[in-house]
């Protein structure tokens, strides 16, 4: 049976010793946010998380969803789990005040969905979506609307879905045949089949509110023509109790590979009533507000695991009595050594930890930014820090995620064939993992996205935000003896990052093959310097706080900071060497020749 | 519902024109071991893999095994299936002849094993652990034990199993606890529990042969004190009819990520009849003379899944319509292209093609050599054989069963979403892959015995028989500007595994941690120069073809070694690089650093 118990200090040490909340406490709405509202914060999370949520991750799983009669009933547990979350208040914890938020930033709500995540991914979903609805509805939905519907997403006791995908469309939305037809009375009637529906129906919440993307008769074909709307399952009355179903149903779910516990539909529409959500064919923009939101808390999905499976993997070698020490015996009292001793089980246990902290610290900084986004009352900075973010969101989205399955993965590895059966939870983190690598834009369309978006927006301006914070750091830290261990590693990769760059962008100008060609390694490239660049920043503060008290603590930081640099970073030649190669090895590969 | 064929053209390239089977033929036993005996054989193997085996694959996943009153039934339809695959006389494949077997080469079987288990992985375990049995007792079972249990192993209608593992032993073995009391009539009585015991129980045949290794009562402590038994199911009467059930019996099954056709069982052993196999306290040696056959056969269940991933893959990406080419549309006329115009889609089947194929060549070259090694009159060449036999065995387990899971992984991948549920197949793929890194020896102890046992053992010799060949070659072919393009990147590949191995020794000379710390690293980067190499043999015969016929398949191969060589080679200087940073980051670790 695994266990979970939230890395409450490693949080705080991100959050308050290297990215620094400052920036966020300036913003007058955040002004009472301090490292004791954190703490307590962090604390309640912890407590439910590790009391409330992770018992059932593993009942959940087996005993997965049902489907009956059009309606979906979540595993024992779930029901009184998500009653309690709401009681809790958790998923009012970055709403707007306005409507019954408590109004709290990103930097604290993205380690407590990283708790939630830990303790039970498949749970995660219900609120996670009904998150991003939330956030979508609020900055395009009509007056009306938001008070009807925002209060109650927001609170959590009504639910929201994301209904995107066809079974002809994937991440190819302008296929997409759902159709909306307007009405004399204003609403339209929603009429399709979506699949993959993430909450399309289940039993935690009276009411569920569909967030469905369109087509209208007249529309143009392609995403152009694709309109926003929303359908309640319930239609709402004017006194806010609930009125006839909306004849929208869940005709299946799916049978996965893992997070069992989330209801993953087939929905259809049928004819049911939807109310457009802002403008006519900004379907696909207002969604995408949602969809950034969602990948920035996917990333943490893998995150989230990735933490996990390392808590339970170093548990179990520690425990675990197996072979010797190629040294000579280190327990000689006992039948065997732990497996501790062994050097190839410290590699994966370190290759996880160094990978999860900075993976912990490259989500906190994009956090923080994100606060700045939302919130900074001067332009300049707001403009920066957006740049900022649309830059690092395919990169949490798919590194971090790249990070869960491979934790997952090495985590089973230690536990031997105890990690492939079911009774110790490695395998379920594995299976639960490999979804976040797919779903809301597979890793392969976030590296698309970085590489043929991001990177050539306004000429460059978004990575200047990324380039100089680190040639400014470069340029003050080149004399530092103390760093230089750090420094160096961190200058090499980011000289081959900025190699990489100049290459793909002179190249892509011919041939856009070759950016799409060298995404997923430039994408892999760009996660390992933003975490070579935070360690840099973790060893500094640790460096500096070491004969204060907590040495194992900041000694800790810096061994993890060394193994990064001279056992994972060297990853950086192999997909440095692979960009160069261009795109010639793939695309001048005959079809016929694939077999 | 997936598909699959077995990729019999690969399959006669990489044996009859890249390894060759004339020092196979050499043999007098396989003088009549021509092609068209070959192919008969593949052909006849196709059919039944394709036809009997694969449409059984999803539903034994999805039905499982079924335990009840200490017996297992295996899902539907895979007694009728065993029973085809016994009357097809596919068990006695390379069985020695004076015990009813067909005496056929390693070269034909392990082809044969990798279509088994590209069509079902989980159908595969009951005569593969049946073969390693029957391999284990001709070589040391006495007479008696040979003429009444090897004919029914050989022709499969009775099973075998290997019963090592205890609950508190996986890899070590020396902890293990069962029992072996000597009995007056020189049989013995075994004692004790035994897990994860692959068919251990199930209908498929009349007996279950258990090859179970216990300790005496005076024996030394530690794996010096184990001896190996044979423990029927049923005794076997005078007649060799079946007589009284012996007491071993199936206490429960293992419910797993994968393989869920396979029964994995917790068998105790309750005073069951055993028969000594080979000398008292032999038993280590003796069941390693299986393990190792098991290893390379868990090696090809790496490449068969990675095959049939491949495959499904494949017809995936040129089926599903998504999107346009990045450099416009391809096909105007069709709603979005499929999504083999998008390079990452590319980059990942091309990735899978280069690196199954070059494994298929690495397996057959393993092959050939131990029927070399099993067969030849010749001292000097049957050493030789054994020798490289020895150390590539690692290799081929842990190094193909890696790009097993990755290859399901990406395959899974290539399909987005759907590649997540049951339905399309991909994720039971990577389900059922994920077992084979780690029985049989996790792939970090196949690692460590590749690097602590095969690399200084009799002073470097077994490295010789890779090294020699590789020398050679690149000498003959220093200036060959036809070949330059993949010379070149072999040269480079293969001066890093040099170098890395010089300096290991070095290292690990003063301090055995050194190997350890290296061991996972250097057991891939021997993997990649080992296909780097085979890819230029491969290249070599390919453009000497050219121009006489399937110009197609030869042209498919020299753009696969391109591909291998510039996006999948340049991972050799990440290990490098991590193989050069040493043992200090993890063995310098402390403890309580960890967490």
């Amino acid at each position: 049976m695994p266990t979970y118990k939230a890395p409450l200090r490693d949080m705080m040490f991100v959050l308050d010793e290297v990215i620094g909340t400052s920036r966020v406490q300036s913003i007058p709405q955040f002004s009472e946010v301090n490292r004791d509202l954190i703490e307590a914060v962090f604390n309640e999370s912890a407590r439910f998380t590790e009391t409330v949520l992770h018992p059932l991750n593993q009942s959940g799983d087996k005993e997965g969803c049902h489907w009956h009669d059009h309606a979906v009933t979540t595993p024992k547990g779930f029901k009184e789990a998500y009653k309690a979350f709401v009681d809790g208040g958790w998923p009012t914890l970055t709403g707007n005040a306005e409507y019954g938020g408590q109004g709290l930033p990103n930097v604290i709500s993205m380690m407590t969905e990283e708790m939630i995540c830990s303790s039970n991914l498949a749970f995660s979903l219900y609120p996670g979506l009904t998150r991003g609805s939330s956030i979508m509805l609020e900055r395009h939905g009509s007056k009306e609307l938001k008070d009807k519907y925002l209060p109650k997403l927001i609170q959590g006791t009504w639910a929201g879905t994301m209904c995107l995908t066809e079974p002809h469309c994937g991440t190819d939305l302008g296929l997409l045949r759902t159709k909306a037809e307007l009405q004399s009375d204003g609403t339209y009637r929603i009429s399709g089949t979506k699949i993959f529906i993430s909450s399309g129906d289940h039993d935690l919440t009276d009411n569920i509110i569909h967030f469905v993307i369109a087509r209208t008769p007249e529309a143009a074909p392609g995403i152009k023509g694709i309109s926003l709307f929303l359908v309640p399952k319930f239609m709402v009355n004017e006194d806010d109790s609930l009125g006839e179903r909306n004849p929208v149903f869940c005709a299946s779910i799916e049978h996965k590979m893992g997070i069992k516990a989330s209801s993953t539909c087939v929905m259809n529409f049928d004819g049911a009533v939807g109310y457009l959500v802002g403008d006519l064919y900004k379907g696909i923009n207002n969604m995408f507000t949602m969809m950034n939101t969602e990948r920035i808390g996917v990333g943490m999905q893998g995150l989230g695991i990735a933490e996990v499976a390392y808590q339970n993997a170093l548990a179990y070698a520690r425990d675990r009595l197996q072979g010797r020490s190629l040294t000579g015996p280190k327990y000689p009292d006992k039948p065997a050594d732990p497996l501790m001793v062994h050097p190839d089980i410290r590699r994966m246990l370190l290759t996880m930890k160094s990978m999860n902290e900075g993976c912990r610290l490259l989500a906190a900084w994009v956090a923080e930014t994100l606060d700045v986004m939302e919130h900074s009352s001067d332009p300049v900075q707001k403009q920066e820090a957006e740049d900022f973010v649309q830059l690092m969101t395919p990169i949490i989205k798919a590194f971090l995620t790249d990070v869960g399955t491979e934790g997952a993965n090495l985590g089973l590895q230690v536990f031997g064939g105890h990690g492939y059966i079911h009774e110790w939870g490695m395998e379920q983190f594995a299976r639960d993992a490999r979804i976040a690598q797919i779903y809301e834009g597979t890793n392969g369309v976030q590296a698309l996205d970085l590489i043929g978006r991001k990177l050539p927006a306004h000429a460059g301006r978004f990575l200047r935000r990324f380039f100089h914070p680190l040639d400014a750091y470069l340029t003050q830290h080149a004399t530092n003896i103390d760093l230089a261990d750090f420094i160096q590693p961190l200058a090499k990769v980011y000289g081959r990052l900025q190699h990489a760059t100049v290459t793909i962008a002179t190249k892509a100008l011919g041939n856009a093959d070759e950016a799409g060609a060298a995404a997923t390694d430039y994408l892999r490239l760009f996660g390992l310097t933003a975490l070579a660049y935070l360690w840099c920043r973790a060893v500094e503060v640790a460096q500096a706080k070491i004969g204060q008290g907590e040495d194992d603590f900041y000694e800790a930081k810096i061994h993890t900071a060394r193994f990064f640099m001279t056992k994972v970073l060297p990853q950086s030649s192999a997909l440095f060497s692979q960009i160069m190669a261009g795109a010639k090895p793939l695309m001048n590969f005959d079809d016929k020749h694939f077999g």
